[in-house]
Formats: C-alpha cells, structure tokens, sequence
C-alpha cells in the first residue's frame, strides 16, 4: 500500500466526522482521527463551530497519551491562535508522530500549520482524498482564497421569469413547501442579503423560520445592501441578530467587510436589482431558482440587466438538481465552467 | 353486464384504431370495430386522414355481409356528405343492428348522425368509455365545439424568461434536442403561426424537419399573423405548404379564418409580442416551454405583456410533464381549471 492510499479510509472517516459540524459560524467543518502503530482507529473528533476545540484537540482531548499516534485530520492543522490555541502546537505538545491531512488550509492567518510542524520534526503527509475534502469544503475554501463570501443567488419566479405582478403583489407566487426550503436554505448561511428596495417594498422580518413559523436555531445575519437607511419601524430591527446596513451599492465593499467579519456564506433573496448587480459582478456561486407554474407577464422581472451584450456572452449554468416541490419546480445550478 | 360495460372492452380496441390514425389534416382520429351477436370482433377500421373512407366505412369493407352486427365507433358517425358521404346512411345501407359511440360529434355541419340512425330505427348507446374518447379527440372535439383552432403556445427562453440577448442574437439559445423536439411537434400541428416580427427578424423557413434536417412528411402552413407584408425573398415563400399571410393583427379574425380553412390544431411558435397576445386573449390550451439553463438578463423577454395587473389574475398552470432534453428542460403545461 502506498503512503497515502493507507490513510483513505481512516480520511474517509474524518471526513464523515467533519460533515457533523455546522456550515455557518465562519469556521470550517474539520474531523480527525488518531490511529495507533496498527493503524487502528483510537480516537476521533469534530469541529462543532467557532468558539469550541478544533478537530484536532477534541481527538486529542480523547486519550490520555498521544505519543507516536498519527493524526488523520481533513484540514492543514491551524497555525492560529484564535478563540482556541493553533492546532499545529497542540499535536507537537501531544508528541503526535505524524500528521496526514486532505487539504491546506488557504487561510493567510490560519496557515501554514504545516510548515510548523515540518521545522518541530514532525512527518507530513497531505493531499489523502483531496477532492472529496475539497468538495465538502468547498464554499468555505473558497471564501478563503478569495477574501470574500461564497454567494448563493436565489430568486422565485413565475415560468416567464415575473417575481411580481405589475402592481407589485407578489404574495404567493410560489407554494408552501417551496417557501419552507427557502427558510432551509437561510438557515445554512452567515448572512442573507437583500436590496433597500426590498425591504421598503415589503418590510421582511427575514429570520429563519420553521414549519410552524418558529424560529430555527440558526439565524443569518440581515445585510441590507444600499444607499438608503431603512425605516426605523423596519421589521428587520426587530431580528435576534439585529440588522446590517451597508450604507452602498458598492458590492466589492460589502463583501470584503462580510469576509472581514467572519461570513464565509451569503444567501442573495433579492430583489431583483441586488440579485442582478450580484451576478453581473460575478460574485454567484451557487443558484436557487424556485419556478411557480404559472405566467404574469408585464414589467416585475425577477432578473433585470445583466450586462449581457449578445449570444457569446450568455451565462450558462450548470444545473444539477431540479426537483418538484409542492407544485413548483426548485433548480439548483451552479456557473458552468469555462 | 350493463348495456354500456359490455360494449368497453371493444370501444378500448376502436380506442387504440383510433390512435393510428394521423393527428393533422383536419379530421379526427376514429376507430370503429364490427361485432357478431356474440359479441366478437368481426372487423376493424379506422381513419386515415381527410380524403379517406371514415373508420365505419373503412370497418364495413372488410366484411361481405354487415347485416345486424353491431357497430362500436368512437365517435358520433357524421351525417355529412363530405370527400366521403355520410356515415349514418353507410351504417342503415349495410344494415347494421346497432351503433355505439363515445362522444358526440360537436360538429354542426357532420353531426346528428345519432339521430338519423334512431330515425331509420336503428338503436343507438352512447357514452361509452366517454372520457377516454374525449381524452384522445381533446384537441379536435375543443376546435369543433368552439369553432377555432387548439393552440399550443411554444417557447425557449433562458431561466431568466429571455429569448434573446440584448442584440437580438439568440443561437441558440436551447441545445439540438430541444429543437429537434420542436420539429416533431411542429409536424404534429395543422398550421405553424408566427408574428411579422420574426419573420422580419429571422427569415425563418419553418418547416419541419428530422435529424438530418430532412423535411419531415407532414408539414403544417407556415402562417404569419400582424398588418405588414413580408419581405419578396422571404424564405417562407420556398415553404413546400406556401404561406399565408393574414394581414391583421385581429387573433379572432384570424382563428375564425383558419377554422374555416379546416385548421384544428395551430403551434404558435411567437415571437414574443404574437405569443403573448395569444396567451392574453385566453387562447392557449397548451404550453411547451423550452428552459435553457443559462441567464442573459436584458430586455428581450419570451413574454412580454399579458393584462395582469395583480397576483389575483395570476393565469395558474398545471405542469404535466418535466423532461431533460440534452441540457434542456422542456415542460408541458396546460391552464388550470377554474
Ligand atoms: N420573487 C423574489 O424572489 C423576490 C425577492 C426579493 C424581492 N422581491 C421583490 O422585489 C421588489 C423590489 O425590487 P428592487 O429591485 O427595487 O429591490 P432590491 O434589489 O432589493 O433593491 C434595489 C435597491 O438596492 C440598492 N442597491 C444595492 N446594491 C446595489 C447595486 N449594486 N446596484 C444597484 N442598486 C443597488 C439600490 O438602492 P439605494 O438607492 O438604497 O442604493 C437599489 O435601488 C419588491 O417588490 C419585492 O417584493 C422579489
Ligand atoms: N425564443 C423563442 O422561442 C422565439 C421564437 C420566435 C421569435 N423569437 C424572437 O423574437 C423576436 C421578434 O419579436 P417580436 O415580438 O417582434 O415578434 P413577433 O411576435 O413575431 O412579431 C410582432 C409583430 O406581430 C404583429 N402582430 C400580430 N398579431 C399581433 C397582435 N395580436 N398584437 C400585436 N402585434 C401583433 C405585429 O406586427 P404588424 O405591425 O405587422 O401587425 C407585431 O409587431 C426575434 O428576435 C426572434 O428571434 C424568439
């Protein structure tokens, strides 16, 4: 067996342990596992989001001698000290005899834990299911190569692409269960985003909600993307995490102080001129388009300009999941590559 | 056994006769089968298109002696001395002991055959297997009832509910199975209609065509519906059916004019401005909806104005079928009741 190809399944495993984590938080989901001299599984361990132990030291917080096990981790150990100490000193303070790991961590400050515990001594191993470490991490990965949000864009629509009718009455152009997917869909992000507009229009409360109209547990943080302030009887300041107002349309801005404070995932809800200006910036990564069966025709289109000239420069999507949900249709897509 | 249960199982056989029948050129697809006093099928016919013998008459040349058998037809036979004479006088001449049909003729000029057979003392059951008839004839029982052509509204827009870039280029949009989808369907129609707009736009030559580009056997009347001539050179002229250019904007006139002309089943393939007034008037029984995934944002919508001017009026669809055509999606949908 090769020096990687031993460690896929213990990886395997500290992959399904990372996938228990949360998605928001800003921290990654991680898992690891120590293996003993026989390669056997002796401990395990899991990130739960911010402000708890890394994957690493909840392992290592699960036997008494680490000495000479080998550390199976899905992330480069952090070099960081944040709310918790990096990573890389606690498996050197542990006597870990070596490390394997998926994928580096892109991270500027969190960094290099590899490098660290190459200079203590310490074997390295790393790129053991790259792929599969990369795919789960991805928007997180992402995030942090580029120094901004990973963006979901969705919109619901009617058939001809109307998120209103002409007198801008839009309650309910799609059906229940498609409205609960979208709370869903709230609840996995950092941030939601909505235009002024939007919220002058409608006056959202934007929390996360349940079948029942509860609250979830996890509740985005509200940005309002524009110039203008929004009413002080606004809804939103009534969310239990307060509301953020940009104060610009300058989408570049906002989302380097998004990234700048912890948010790895925004979920774009609209309107129309913010979804546009967001996929024209080339800022999408991900689309949730939600299709009502039905026509209105008229002037409220769900997307408006995108800047798109003629056929060369048509966005194509790469749509992977379409599935009926109550009597609509909900498309995922991503942009298609190349 | 009821005097209309015992009659299904050979109404489902004419059913099926029916069936092979065309569903172009004007008629409507009937079956007829022929039974002995015990009940068995002695004979078959069915319609092979306008200019054919009918399915009774079809059905009555395959026996030497028709005398006293039963005659199961799907629909009402007609009273009307047409390319053919009329089936009802067919019927008494070969002595037939007794008619059973599905669904009446609506037709004011072919139907109370039901009656002239009753008048020559022939008994007559009706309604059997009504609903499975009226199902299969849907599109030509509708065109006769309501003296104007089914129409299938067709469209390919992007997800975003464009048909074009902002240039007007839209090659293409959907990939070649979409279009290969809307040939067939177009070989299924009597007429093709089209505003001027995109004949000025386009130079389409719309006439149906396989794979290979090969002109398919049937090909529905290109026609071109507003106030302008086309242009001398237009490709249209080389269409093997000709053209017909209506020179009105008036759908009413023009739906009365192709009924007239024995029209029953019209694809109106838009362009948008056209697509939309059809859908306006209350004039589209179905939709084939062609979504390319992909966006281009901008002005040149696949439909534009429909008269709604709130979520109230919204026209609601039924979405029967969801298919993946290459990278396409292609829906059927038909208005929703009430
Ligand atoms: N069907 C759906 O999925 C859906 C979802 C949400 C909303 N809606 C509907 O959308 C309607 C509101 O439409 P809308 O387009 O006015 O809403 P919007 O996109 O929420 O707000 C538009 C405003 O956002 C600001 N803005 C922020 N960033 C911008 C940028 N990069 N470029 C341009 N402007 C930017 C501008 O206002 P400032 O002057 O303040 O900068 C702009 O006028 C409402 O009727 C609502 O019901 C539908
Ligand atoms: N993606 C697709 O599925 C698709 C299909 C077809 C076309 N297209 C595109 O559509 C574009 C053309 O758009 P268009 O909207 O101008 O085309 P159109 O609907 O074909 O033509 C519009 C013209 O039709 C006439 N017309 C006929 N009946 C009318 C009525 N009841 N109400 C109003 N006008 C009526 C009017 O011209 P008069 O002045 O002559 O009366 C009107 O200007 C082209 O670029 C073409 O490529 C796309």
């Amino acid at each position: 067996m090769s020096e990687t190809s031993r460690y896929e399944a213990p990886m395997r495993r500290a992959l399904d342990l990372a996938a228990r984590g949360p998605l928001v938080g800003g921290n990654p989901q991680v898992g690891c596992v120590l293996l003993d001299a026989d390669g056997r599984i002796v401990a395990e361990g899991w990130h739960r989001g911010a402000g708890t132990p890394h994957a690493e030291v909840d392992a290592l917080s699960k036997v008494t001698d680490a000495a000479g096990l080998t550390a199976v981790v899905t992330l480069e150990p952090c070099n960081h000290t944040g709310r918790t100490g990096p990573c890389s000193e606690a498996l050197i303070a542990a006597g870990i005899g070596k490390v394997v790991f998926a994928v580096p961590d892109p991270g500027a400050v969190s960094g290099h834990g590899a490098q660290r515990l190459a200079e203590a001594g310490i074997p390295v191993v790393h790129g053991v299911l790259h792929d599969e470490a990369e795919a789960l991490l991805r928007p997180w990965l992402e995030a942090m190569r580029r120094g901004r949000p990973w963006v979901v864009v969705k919109w619901a629509s009617t058939l001809d692409g109307r998120a209103a009718a002409a007198d801008g009455s839009s309650q309910w152009i799609t059906g229940a269960a498609a409205r609960q997917k979208v709370h869903e869909q709230r609840a996995q992000s950092d941030a939601i985003l909505v235009g002024t507009g939007t919220v002058l229009a409608d006056d959202p409360s934007l929390t996360a909600r349940g079948d029942a109209g509860e609250l979830l547990p996890a509740q985005p943080l509200p940005v309002v993307v524009g110039e203008r302030a929004i009413p002080a009887d606004a809804a939103l300041h009534a969310h239990p995490r307060g509301v953020l107002q940009t104060g610009t349309r300058d989408l570049a801005r906002v989302m380097a102080d998004l990234h700048a404070r912890g948010i790895r995932r925004v979920y774009v809800e609209g309107g129309p001129t913010l979804a546009s200006a967001v996929i024209a910036a080339g800022y999408a990564d991900e689309f949730a388009i939600y299709l009502a069966p039905a026509l209105l025709g008229g002037p409220k289109l769900a997307i408006g300009e995108l800047g798109i000239p003629s056929m060369d420069a048509i966005l194509r999507l790469h749509v992977d999941t379409v599935e009926q949900l109550g009597d609509d249709l909900y498309l995922h897509a991503v942009p298609k590559e190349g």
